[in-house]
């Protein structure tokens, strides 16, 4: 129900609604009254409050940012109100924990807010036609694509990297240095997620290599966690004591797993190297600083911003834009 | 401007005025024009929709969290969202950027979401009653309170660490270990905020211990980052070379400081012992684990949530709770 229903329904003209919604006296007793009838009836569409229903276009788009306190998106998110301020539109922000729906909650604020496009920054992977129908409005996927769904690409937007070339490209930087004993740390290798596909990228660089995969080289930490990682390495060494370097997944990951490192003798990167995805701030002063490579975080927050705008003002298609990572060398990775 | 005052104004009763917002047919004309032209003229309060008016009552309370990205806030937030979740309250969340004024942003947020009551995650710590007049719901300052304002106690609810008697037990742990040369880092000595109280706190050490107050010791960093405390503690390495150890107000800021004596040659804690508050999570991972005084930052959100639900649901008076750390002995503080 709009605000174009009820000036329908009385039959008058919507600005007539309005000036009565807003109060204004000049609009007879009879319309008057009409009007609010028909207001009173409608007053079963949840959080669509009097007020709401003059507005029906409204200058906002919605942020959903999955998982608290995940240091990597702290960058895009100031990335993203920057842009949307720079052309004028107002930015409603929603975070949800990484146990929570970022479609039902996006969907939720675009009809309580009026809004006309939608970022989710983080969330799965694997949608269906069906689940992204709730949304109703352009929405970009922020740091993430539809790798493991069916959605068709015209369907929805998306601005994130290659997470297996990625992968694969951080694994050859530690072939390259001669390293052939090379374990990963992640969170899973079948979560539909980031980590599955970067456990995709390693699998190919080493198959690319000539060097065998060996499933004890592999540390699955059950969770996104510092303190997880850490323990997973420390298991990994328990058991072996042959590999040389780490590919580790995510930069937080990878400071835990340094600390492992040290915590059992091992110097990094004389005894052992790291590599890792992400270039959050932390990662920079890990001593000796760690080699990652960093995702472009502001440009992913501004292209997401630009693909989104572009739909709700001029009706542009779903586009989506592959970014890449750049090499911050920093001193945890040794040749051999 | 409430509905009260509206009625007040127009000389009918409140639920008039509500029948009258509801588009109720059963008031008179006279009533009805008067009601809508007070209406209008309030209009000037932002938020404040004709439906909005009409539904005083929610089970919502709000967090306002200023600064994102804040590591320490993180597990507040998520202490604050399962106390909220366990006492059948709905938590409207909503984060500014430590630049914007949380006041204002409570305001907005108890107008258009009704809010029951707030919870402030940051704030300033100066505000007067004038201030925070504007939030009219009961409110809660958590992680801090109003040090540099003339707030009497009975019109705002804290909780928060005793931020200078904090940080002298901090350096007098320093102290214990027989410093004597002890460098501080902190954002700023005049602040109005946690670096001023914390700079107190580091006098006061000094004070009783017999230790001369050292200007040239004292590193400010101008803002709470990584980066400026980074370069903060390179400055003072170069224009120092006598201080035996650091006293670093937030962890985050000890991790950088931490990187700035590895850079230059000197080790923690061999050459330089480092002491902070906070407790974040990063923090735990350094080589060696920073040595810091934890803030109980689970049981702030709790006791942030159990003072605003007295007083939302049993009118309770305002109340101000004061929690100590846990010093977690890590390895950054030698003795000499």
């Amino acid at each position: 129900m709009t605000i174009k229903d009820i000036a329908e329904r009385c039959g008058v003209s919507v600005s007539t609604v309005s000036r009565v919604l807003n109060g204004h006296p000049d609009v007879s007793e009879a319309v008057r009254r009409k009007v609010l009838q028909v207001v009173q009836e409608v007053h079963y569409v949840p959080n669509n409050s009097a007020r709401d229903l003059v507005r029906p276009q409204t200058n906002a788009i919605g942020l959903v940012v999955r998982g608290i306190g995940n240091p990597f998106f702290s960058k895009v998110i100031r990335s993203i109100e920057k842009e949307t301020e720079k052309f004028g539109f107002t930015l409603i922000f929603h975070q949800i924990s990484s146990g929570e729906d970022e479609l039902s909650a996006g969907a939720g604020l675009v009809q309580s807010k009026k809004l006309r496009g939608l970022i989710l920054l983080g969330g799965q992977f694997d949608y269906t036609e069906e689940q992204i129908a709730v949304l109703r409005v352009p929405f970009v996927c922020c740091s993430y694509t539809n790798s493991f769904g069916g959605l068709k690409e015209e369907v929805y937007s998306s601005v994130s990297i290659n997470d297996e070339k990625e992968a694969y490209r951080a694994v050859m930087q530690l072939i390259g240095q001669g390293h052939r004993k090379i374990a990963l740390v992640l969170d899973s290798k079948r979560d539909h997620s980031i980590s599955e596909l970067r456990y995709y990228g390693y699998r190919k660089a080493l198959e690319e290599s000539g060097i065998p995969y060996d499933e004890g080289l592999v540390a699955e930490t059950g969770r996104f966690d510092m303190e997880d990682a850490y323990h997973a390495v420390r298991r990994l060494i328990e058991k072996r004591n042959d590999f040389t370097a780490l590919f580790v997944i995510a930069d937080s990951m990878a400071v835990a797993s340094m600390k492992a490192l040290a915590d059992t003798g091992r110097r990094v990167p004389e005894d052992c190297s790291v590599i890792a995805i992400d270039g959050i701030q932390m990662s920079a002063y890990t001593v000796p600083t760690l080699t990652t490579l960093v995702q472009p975080a502001e440009e992913m927050g501004e292209c997401a911003v630009r693909i989104l705008l572009d739909m709700v003002e001029n009706n542009a298609k779903n586009r989506h834009c592959e970014m890449k990572t750049t090499l911050r060398a920093g001193g945890t990775v040794a040749s051999i």
